[in-house]
């Protein structure tokens, strides 16, 4: 159904285009690779019913990479690989007219491999591209290349980046990779999942003045927020990246229902950044996910989901 | 005038030991030692008319040591010693009608000049006993052995310690060291400016788990701010070991008016730790003070105190 496709994903891709502010995504890895065929087609079937009544912009399937080079702790899950995001989107989920962002690790990629890939389809794509994990585990395509190629072989994909103010509270660099991003062809970013304001707010606070600095406009930031209903999935959270600041781990830790906490301190979390946003002249956005595939967290995140949708509706 | 200052500081130190909350202080070094006999004369009337009409719980009288070991880096303003904070406080200021906490920087100390210090005075005395400002620069008396010292030899001071988020940032032990202090003797703890919620917040919600876990009840903590005017001032601030997140730092350095941006700011990260530690049980306080000796930035720290002082006497 490649015209459905086409207009489904159009939509999307103009509202980031257009740098419109408040964009609803909802984002989830692929299953398994090796869930048999009926579990498969009722996960299938699942998500079809959930997505195609969920009220949102888009949905961003991950491509999941181990990133055990990443750390050196063990992961809280094991890594097992994921069916293609691009195969379980377009194909698996193909008949759902909902715009996707599909991710795609290009560390896995070889050149003639990822131009293959840009050359696949002619339906216009929203493609976020992801890089190695780590430096030590930089093996195929590194992120540059992989930019440039597009820019070269492909105009049918809008492309948008990963944004991590992790890493900008390390560095303080993370508005220059937003930056040489935006050089590179990216006209969205998507964050980690936010547990920490301040870095999240510092990141903003220097892509603003960044931005503001060479008389251009913000594009679009995705905040993802990831509900976490358990220790387990807190130290998952953790072992990704995430910043969990003390006391919000205290909150999770010890509430009597730690995942309605954790959707209580999402929701909060997001007002103050929107707040700071908005003052900045940042188009915000979010993107609720779940990392674990327990019931009631992935029913939780659509809770999210929609309390959050309400709040930007509200404020529009 | 040892009767007046008798009922004087009892109110304050029966306000501390009761473990109110909402307590209001006023914290300022004294003038130099090199001021000229005429000039001091000046500055304790203007301070005699300032306190005077103040609506505070009580002033604090800082020693200033000058910490130049603790980094590395040039100290933005120079360190001139300054008046014995004790003198200034209950000479000069001795008419004030207004309880002091005076600081006293053991690492001067000798355990006799301690000793000396401990019984110099019979009325009640609160004081808040300081360290040295990093191990290196450990030469006097150590903190512990004051404790000690003060446990063994005085019964009419009420001791008050320092609490450092920043230092929690790193070590996530800080709160344990409340509780040491606590054990040896200290009834209240003083923060340096905050400009960070998430390490404070982050110190409150272990320092009220683990008092749950004794059963025991938390003591009031002291929340100091210190407005900023300048990116000079705000480089003292950094200097001195406060955290400023890298957003906050950027609102004040491009702010129309960094002043009025900090007492706003300031005021904001009051209410959010105040509703943060009503939720724990944790009695908050506040001291506001000023770094700097420019008389605009006196005047704001003065404005500051009196709207905290409303927001606190408006939630009780």
């Amino acid at each position: 159904m490649p015209r459905m496709r086409d207009a489904v994903n159009r939509s999307l891709a103009e509202k980031l285009a257009s740098r419109k502010a408040g964009i609803c995504l909802y984002g989830f890895a692929p299953p398994k690779q090796a869930t048999p065929p009926e579990q498969l087609e009722r996960i299938v079937a699942q998500q079809l019913a959930r997505f195609g009544s969920l009220a949102v912009d888009g949905l961003i399937v991950y491509d999941i990479q181990d990133e055990a080079e990443r750390v050196a702790a063990p992961r809280p899950f094991p890594f097992l690989p994921t069916l293609n995001p691009d195969v379980y989107a377009h194909d698996h989920l193909g008949s759902l007219a909902v715009p996707k962002i599909v991710y795609r690790c290009v560390n896995r990629d070889t050149p003639d491999r990822f131009i293959g890939w840009l050359n696949s389809g002619t339906e216009p794509r929203i493609s976020v591209l992801v890089g190695a994990p780590s430096r030590r585990s930089q093996v195929g395509l590194p992120l540059t290349d992989a930019y440039a190629l597009a820019q070269q072989h492909s105009s049918n994909i809008l492309l948008g980046g990963i944004a991590i103010a992790e890493r900008h509270a390390r560095t303080l660099d993370e508005h220059k990779r937003i930056l040489a991003k935006t050089e590179m062809g990216c006209r969205f970013f998507v964050t980690q999942a936010v547990y920490d304001v301040t870095s999240t707010k510092s990141l903003l606070s220097d892509y603003a003045l960044a931005v503001a600095e060479t008389s251009g406009m913000p594009l679009p930031i995705i905040l993802t927020f990831s509900p976490c209903g358990s220790v387990k999935t807190l130290s998952f959270m953790k072992w990704l990246g995430v910043a969990v600041p003390r006391w919000l781990e205290n909150e999770l830790q010890f509430a009597r229902d730690p995942l309605a906490k954790s959707l209580e301190l999402s929701e909060r979390i997001f007002l103050e950044i929107r707040d700071y946003a908005h003052d900045k002249g940042i188009p915000l956005g979010v993107n609720v996910e779940s990392v674990s595939i327990r019931r009631e967290e992935i029913e939780a995140s659509v809770e999210l989901l929609q309390s959050l949708r309400r709040r930007i509706e509200r404020s529009e």
